[in-house]
């Protein structure tokens, strides 16, 4: 494996296909391989872009990855599908428009869909990020259908966030959510020369204005737990980033420049007084919180008679048990006192 | 709190809504009056419903709600909004319909947002099902919006599940995925007056016929990971349940009976051969999972002095230390070895 370590870093493209799809399948020895890319890691600006379907994130995705091309950067693409949780079935619809890409050597693009479980998508993402920043990829954009968990994962990868919305596309207490805001970096109006273009950026500004983005803010407790830190009040944080927003017609090319400009724009913003590494702390808290929690269950699972499982879930089921019992009884075989 | 049970299940509402407050906020002692509530639950139906905004989920519960009351069932709604999981403020907006329900002492609505986390959701969800089921209502109908983790999440919880669609919410291909329609038990065209329904109808019966939703099924393994079990073929099980497509205008009250038949007969076709106890099994497997990890978890960072974690940080992000070897190390302080 050590031997396709030193064929990424050289660029060579068929060895990062391999590793990309050894991630994906979680292939044994792959953790390996990523430990030893490691140390190459941490040079790439990684993006995220999410919205609703019917935004036209992959032609945003595409114009944006042209006007890096342009600019002299190389771009990876990640197309994460976290949709379809049960067959793995990336559906590839939209990801035809990005065709235009094929040919350039300094674009590599990938979707992802999940297999088994969205956590593992979140891993495998992440991971997948890394791969491409080894290979030397400047700009890395990760898009992602706009879909609660999957834009927390995003933010907990990407050093810059896009939220793309459109005009017209249903009710706007519904369609722009809170939540999805406090997420943004950067937002993007897609489709502006649609009618309602008006309505969606004032609805989009007063839902700024009444959000705290700087609750987004996470950190990780001494229990493990992910906790939002007390959202400070704007006017006491003199560095505050208000998210731009950015009016695009990403079919037609209006617009894209603003958008990687305002991306700078926060990049220059967090490089100041060691906002970046503040943020990769907090990604590392949880990807380390994240790696622990799995470890440890599969350990206790490693020792655990399965039919003190299955008779502990017959208990419950019969409702002679409650699952919080069941729990405290398993922990206790293990040596581990839930009331501490 | 063990006087709140009693309250409860003499039908008290005050008692009720109190508890699902102690609930939602994880207040101390709540899991020792789950705990005692656990006997006297199983008895309530659960229905998940999901689907995007703009399809008008909101209006079909309150339908279906008024529907069951007509039959003389009582009706819990939980209605989940998991797309703000930053400052944990539920967007009410389309509830205001839910008000037609108001002054019905068998119909009880309750909102629940994120509080920090998704599995925090989650778990309060599962949990608030198990207070309206001791309380005595015989439908339980949870509501959440339609985005990738908060489906599966209804899936851990509900009995019978119905996915929400309607006509002209934009690309086919989009807004139908693949991953929604494995999950669904019961497939609801709403608003189905409008243009587009024939087209929409085509594309969900199509899309039916090339998934296969028995792959929804999931165990776990003794790794204590989720697994999907292996598709069987469609052929080999003659009990198949194939979802109907039901067409509804669920603000003129139009197919709402159609939709509760449905489920009525989702009902008795779990009933048969002990299908009902494989997928309350395959729940509790689930929550036992969830449930140990996060004391698992709690357990260890218990112990660990926080200067070790934040140093492992500080390593992981000066690129001095894998994420992967900072992970090994800190379990082996613990006596985890991560390769057995």
């Amino acid at each position: 494996m050590l031997d396709q370590v030193h064929l990424l870093l050289d660029g060579d493209r068929r060895a990062l296909a391999r590793l990309l799809t050894a991630v994906e399948n979680e292939r044994e020895g792959v953790e390996t391989t990523l430990a030893a890319l490691y140390p190459h890691t941490g040079r790439a600006w990684v993006i995220g872009i999410t919205g609703a379907p019917g935004t036209g994130k992959s032609s945003l995705v595409t114009a944006l990855a042209k006007a890096y091309r342009t600019r002299g950067e190389s771009v990876g693409i990640l197309a994460v599908d976290p949709t379809s949780p049960f067959t793995g079935g990336a559906i590839l619809g939209d990801r035809i428009r990005m065709r235009d890409l094929a040919g350039d050597k300094n674009i590599f693009i990938r979707s992802m869909a999940t297999r088994g479980s969205l956590g593992g998508l979140s891993r495998a993402t992440r991971d997948a990020i890394r791969v491409l920043d080894a290979a030397g990829f400047q700009r890395i954009l990760v898009e992602t259908v706009g879909a609660g968990q999957s834009e927390i994962d995003i933010v907990r990868a990407a050093h810059t966030t896009l939220v793309i919305e459109a005009p017209g596309l249903g009710d706007d207490v519904q369609a722009i959510k809170a939540g999805i805001l406090e997420i943004a970096d950067v937002l993007v109006i897609n489709k502006a020369d649609r009618p309602g273009v008006e309505h969606t950026a004032r609805a989009l500004k007063s839902m700024l204005e009444l959000g705290h983005p700087a609750s987004r803010v996470q950190s990780v407790n001494h229990h493990g737990q992910m906790i939002p830190t007390a959202t400070p009040a704007i006017n006491k944080i003199p560095d505050f980033w208000l998210p731009p927003i950015i009016r695009t017609v990403a079919i037609e090319n209006q617009g894209v420049d603003e958008v990687v400009n305002a991306i700078e724009t926060h990049r220059t913003h967090l490089s100041q007084a060691g906002k970046i590494e503040e943020l990769e702390d907090q990604h590392i808290q949880i990807e380390l919180v994240e790696r622990l929690r799995e470890h440890l269950l599969r350990d206790f699972f490693h020792d655990l008679p399965p039919e003190t499982f299955a008779q502990a879930v017959a208990q419950i089921r019969a409702r002679t048990k409650a699952p919080q019992t069941a729990v405290q009884e398993l922990l206790a075989l293990r040596g581990v006192n839930v009331a501490k």
